[in-house]
């Protein structure tokens, strides 16, 4: 922020949104100008928004040297590859590196990730992008060359098993130590909803000695600096709602190869209304994990799995931390669904073990769970990390109910998303939905439906109107 | 602005970055959230940018009512031509009508002029856009239902016609209401080159008048709400350095078509470093433009240029205002190419005219500027617009110097263009470059070959600079 009649601004030519480079203390950044008209600032004055101010380790009254940035040569490569061309490795890295350095305006991030969109990235440009955006930031060594990760494509309200698995596989004793994103499109990412259990800003020395100790860790991938450029990219993709194929792939992948994960079971549930609503389209996922993981050196497993309908009961951070220590502690009104999902994923993933053979996981992975060892290892594992947490609640609830008695014939993932989202949730961890019924249940007139969960009153009404505007959650069938 | 404390932020759950939509004496604007942790603001106040302000006609103390704005169901058609679907009607008038009603941020924008870009607007599509385009802005009405218009496809440096036609065909008797933009990605717009001359900010009443009493005005397009959705997506296509084609198309259709025009004459013109670079490529467009003018009703003209080297000398507004002003007075030390070009062009203008038979609008268009009578429309034109203005002079300029002896062979366009505008143009008036010399010229070593024109120090050295790191404007070859 300057003055506008300031003479550094008119002699140099500064207007409002000219990108200047801001140097301070060795450090540059290049940040968007705002003027201001009055005297909150005196001429040869600037002040930096915290996010600056951070970056740049600044002092009040420091001396800033502005000056006019360099025309970014990578924004003629994101030109090229608006016109339909491909990319060439040298010119994805410098995008990637004038990304990851906050170089790009927004308005260039969004370019650039709309013209990647829609599969205009073709196999050799997802390999590049995703070792540029491995080489952009840290990356992770530990001492093992046999290091496990899962991931899951998004999409499925609910799906929380990381941390079982994590907590299963570490029991048995391998190495995951696992960095998740949180919420891109949906209402948690396993991040949100692994900080409501314990603190997922974790930096590299201490990830380091958690695994270490416990085997694994669940920890939120942006507070360390693996491929920064994907953090930028995610908070654009958000904005849009979208997550682009090849995009999508670099991201996943670039976090794995930063983390050092070798061995990698990837899910992608497939429903109507999941993030890939067609078994054509997950195997044609599936074919790209799998041919460019082989190119990046990793061996994936990628699994297919049901997508119809949300895992556990609840939507939103708070909601399922609820349903997965549910799990962990094998109460017996635990979420069996999610519970299935775990241990068919963690067993999957104990059969890159060369000790074991296909078709021994799944019991191994059970009695590792209904033995309680699972838990033990999570609550090891929470408490490694800073502290485990009390789940909170909401202090607002509604509990909507049906309208008609029926079967419960359908279940719209993303009408239940948006619904959680108005609600608060991801940022506010105990707003979402509870949902009281799967697909096939009978319920009779009156019957609770779904309860909406907030921490304030005005993001509780602004659910309820969205459901008076007609998103159409649940389809009641009668009998 | 708000605290981020403030319990209006907590209550409704806003946070840096989001979108609210903001309500004050029956308007209402979609705003960005940017939080502030001081003094600055107290609990339950909110401060607003100049442009918020302006748009809301806000006064100190105003009470502001701040809600959630709905989710813009025409983002969902924004992703669905990201993944590369065509747009229906409906879809086009809607998205157009948010970016309008300035719904949409510089992210959805950006995205938006991505996704189209590159050939991937049909003709349908383009022609929709134009349609919707010119349904969300105002429209001018003429009493004649013949009204000329002409355009230039930018491109080409100091390509400054417009004026010198517009007198011409005014003389003749034709109604020329001319709207011009601002540069987009050149040192100067006819906007911004006739702004030296008089004013251009004219509102509708004020354009009708001089028409009806002079025949052909030259205004800024930009200050009458013709095609609006327009001048949000060139700021965007400016900062993204794009011209997409379906959008060239649509934005300069709209223009014309809200202008009331119908006979419209354009020109194309075709250089290695022009925006156009091959003929292939011109008569593509031309077709383009024809057949979707035909689709919209309009008769269009197309005239294929050359595009080797820039027009006149000068680049940069006041520069090129020279350049115009001695065609208009006939000087004989005036631009012959500028001259030239402004004569074919009007002869094209001029043949429109049912009395005239193709062939003879040239000699006709010559009489006229040397008569005089073009110059006494022109100054009548400035009069009526407010007054016609001295032409200022840069404070600082460097003249560049022939390093050997030879001739002109080679002149790049674009990179005369950056260097005009690290010079300053076209925000500074007397920006920009005048060159000495053509292709063919031949110079001895030490002879001037173009001056650095600037308002500021720091501008001309910022140009020097780039010259020194390798920006090559011209190339001499030895004889």
């Amino acid at each position: 922020y300057m003055r506008q009649d300031c003479h550094v601004c008119i002699s140099e030519g500064f207007e409002t949104h000219t990108r200047i480079k801001v140097k301070l203390n060795g450090k540059a950044i290049i940040a968007t100008l705002n003027t201001v008209n009055s005297d909150l600032l005196n001429h040869g004055e600037a002040a930096l928004s915290d996010y600056a101010w951070d970056l740049l380790e600044a002092k009040e009254g420091d001396k800033i040297k502005l000056s006019h940035p360099k025309p970014l040569s990578s924004l003629s490569y994101l030109r090229s590859k608006i016109y339909g061309n491909e990319l060439k490795q040298e010119e994805i890295v410098e995008i990637v590196k004038d990304i990851s350095q906050g170089r790009y305006s927004d308005i260039h991030i969004s370019s650039f990730v709309t013209a990647c969109a829609g599969g205009k990235l073709n196999e050799r440009e997802i390999v590049e992008l995703t070792e540029a955006m491995v080489e952009a930031g840290d990356k992770l060594n530990w001492e093992s060359d046999f290091v496990v990760d899962k991931h899951c494509v998004g999409g499925l309200p609910g799906n929380r098993t990381t941390p079982i698995i994590a907590a299963i596989v570490a029991a048995y004793g391998l190495t995951m130590p696992k960095t998740s994103s949180r919420a891109i499109t949906s209402p948690a990412g396993t991040a949100d909803t692994m900080e409501v259990l314990a603190p997922v800003e974790l930096d590299i020395k201490t990830m380091q000695a958690i695994v270490n100790k416990e085997g694994a860790c669940i920890a939120w991938g942006g507070s360390i600096a693996l491929s920064p450029a994907d953090d930028i990219l995610i908070r654009v993709e958000k904005a849009l709602d979208i997550d682009s194929e090849g995009q999508l792939i670099a991201s996943v992948l670039s976090k794995k190869i930063a983390a050092g994960s070798t061995h990698i079971v990837m899910d992608i549930p497939v429903g109507p209304t999941a993030k890939v609503r067609t078994n054509a389209k997950a195997f044609v996922l599936k074919k790209h994990f799998e041919s460019i993981g082989k190119k990046l050196g990793l061996e994936i497993k990628v699994l297919i799995t049901d997508g119809t309908q949300p895992i556990g009961n609840g939507i939103g951070p708070a909601l399922e931390a609820r349903d997965l220590v549910a799990v962990l502690k094998c109460e017996t009104d635990a979420a069996e669904d999610l519970k299935e999902r775990a241990l068919v994923l963690a067993a999957s993933i104990l059969e890159f073990s060369s000790d074991l053979k296909e078709g021994e996981g799944y019991a191994i992975a059970k009695k590792i769970l209904e033995s309680g060892r699972a838990w033990e290892k999570f609550k090891a594992i929470c408490t490694a990390q800073g502290g485990m947490r009390e789940i909170p609640q909401a202090p607002y609830s509604h509990t909507v109910k049906a309208e008609s008695s029926g079967i419960i014939i359908n279940i719209n993932n993303r009408s239940l998303a948006l619904l959680a989202k108005l609600a608060g949730a991801p940022e506010d961890k105990v707003a979402g939905l509870d949902l009281h019924v799967k697909l096939g249940s009978i319920v009779n007139k009156g019957d609770p439906l779904y309860t909406i969960c907030s921490e304030s009153i005005g993001e509780l009404d602004y659910a309820l109107d969205s459901l008076k505007e007609g998103n159409h959650i649940l389809e009641i069938k009668e009998q």
